[in-house]
């Protein structure tokens, strides 16, 4: 039995939103996460879909800000949001950068000093985190899908090819599709992982939808007018990787929205249905 | 023609949501404001949803938490959402208290130095605010309603009431109804509005509604949990004060929840439904 704290609780759309802190094995230290319990959790177990949010996030960000909670109250699915990286690790440096170090765990295991001690999201994600889930709420442990948002789309993309048989569905908010080929997976992935850009593949999802492909649609969306668009998110990189392979892709550009919340709000009940179908909760 | 800024805009639910500040000649310095345009207002001018804030909140909170553009975009209204109080204004003390000066304007025209130089709250809100927002917005001047949350919730209260004309509807989430019988009310008013009782009756929803009562039902919504409940928030006051009266009142006690805006977001819906039904967009 894993130990965790509640540091919060509040009654939302008729289920139950809560903060936990809990000492995590993988970082080697404390890991804070948000889960949304809807209704139809009191009666039985529920899917789990799991949210991994973008750089400078906290677990908070989403249960605040995307209006996902009407949503997973309607279909009875629960919503999990974990923190983007371990936080006061004594890590030299860990809070100089806002793209590297706290904020920003890039959803790898880092191989290198100083990272390694306490960089294990990958794993974390993967591993430690549904176990606590399971262990700990009335989720229905194979029932599971997962989306998320920048370097949380990224993320969710990576751990959903690398382990398809964890996770139903995957889809993503203008996700960094090609951290290989842009400025922040490339600084991330040297400080993270080393100079050695055959382990990088491994985090890459344009890389790995060639390699393993998925078994269900991706879906994302990716507003036009994002600031990020271009340089860092690089969806058309992602979507040429899928052509090749015949990768069903729903990539969905929204004229005019942003990088934000906002963006995110718009769409969230899409991504929700399109996760609550795989989950077999709606037709 | 009065100038504002625009400090930022998201696309927003196929809408278009702003941040401004301008200066404000009735509180004598800048004031911020947000504004949600929905889709419908790009075809033709739209009816206005004002919310009015609690202690300690900007003009952004609701528009970030609250959920309501959704809504706002489904039945065609524009969302204002006014800051709490001025802010910056070199009054001594102005920042040292969480309910009074800076983020706790209450919603009153204060009479005592040194307050009075800028915290005319009220006069801002059904005055020049309204003015602002017609001239530079397409909105219907004539189909405007007001809710608010806590003191925002006091807030809509006695503007409403006292300007029946102006609002076609009135609804509040957790309100201070009886300012006159809570500590943050008698402080507040104390510092505000000197020690005069007379002067305090006309912005307490207690005493008014018996005064001159509202053409409309007033909708609330308290939820049972909240710590403020029984101190400063007093329904039960303000229920009292109705029934005496025979003014229609819909006030629904929400079993669990407490004084966030977890829930406010889930209830609202229900309340731009009431406004939107009093501004024609419904049946």
């Amino acid at each position: 039995m894993t130990n965790i704290n509640l540091v919060s609780e509040y009654k939302c759309f008729d289920g139950k939103l809560g903060f936990y802190s809990h000492l995590s094995t993988t970082c080697n230290g404390e890991m804070r996460f948000t889960v949304y319990q809807p209704p139809q959790a009191t009666q039985k177990p529920v899917p789990v879909l799991y949210f991994l949010s973008g750089l400078t996030c906290t677990e908070d960000n989403f249960m605040i800000k995307a209006g996902a909670q009407q949503w997973a109250a309607k279909y009875g699915l629960m919503l999990v949001a974990p923190d983007t990286s371990p936080r006061n690790t004594d890590i030299v440096g860990e809070n100089e950068q806002w793209d590297v170090g706290t904020g920003a765990g890039f959803y790898v295991d880092a191989t290198e000093i100083p990272w390694r001690s306490h960089y294990q999201m990958y794993s974390y994600i993967i591993q430690e985190l549904p176990t606590v889930i399971n262990t700990n709420f009335p989720a229905q442990p194979n029932q599971t899908s997962i989306f998320g948002h920048s370097m949380g789309g990224h993320g969710a993309l990576i751990c959903a090819m690398r382990n398809p048989q964890l996770y139903k569905s995957v889809s993503a908010f203008a996700p960094i599709t090609a951290p290989m080929q842009c400025s922040w997976g490339q600084k991330a992935f040297n400080l993270y992982l080393g100079n050695n850009q055959e382990k990088w593949q491994m985090y890459d999802a344009s890389q790995l939808v060639q390699k393993v492909g998925y078994h269900s649609t991706i879906l994302i969306d990716q507003g036009t007018a994002d600031q990020f668009l271009t340089d860092q998110l690089l969806p058309n990189v992602f979507e040429q990787a899928c052509t090749e392979v015949n990768q069903p892709l729903n990539l969905r550009y929204q004229p005019g929205y942003d990088h934000s919340y906002y963006f995110i709000s718009t769409f969230i009940a899409d991504h929700i249905r399109h996760h609550a179908k795989y989950l077999g909760l709606i037709e």
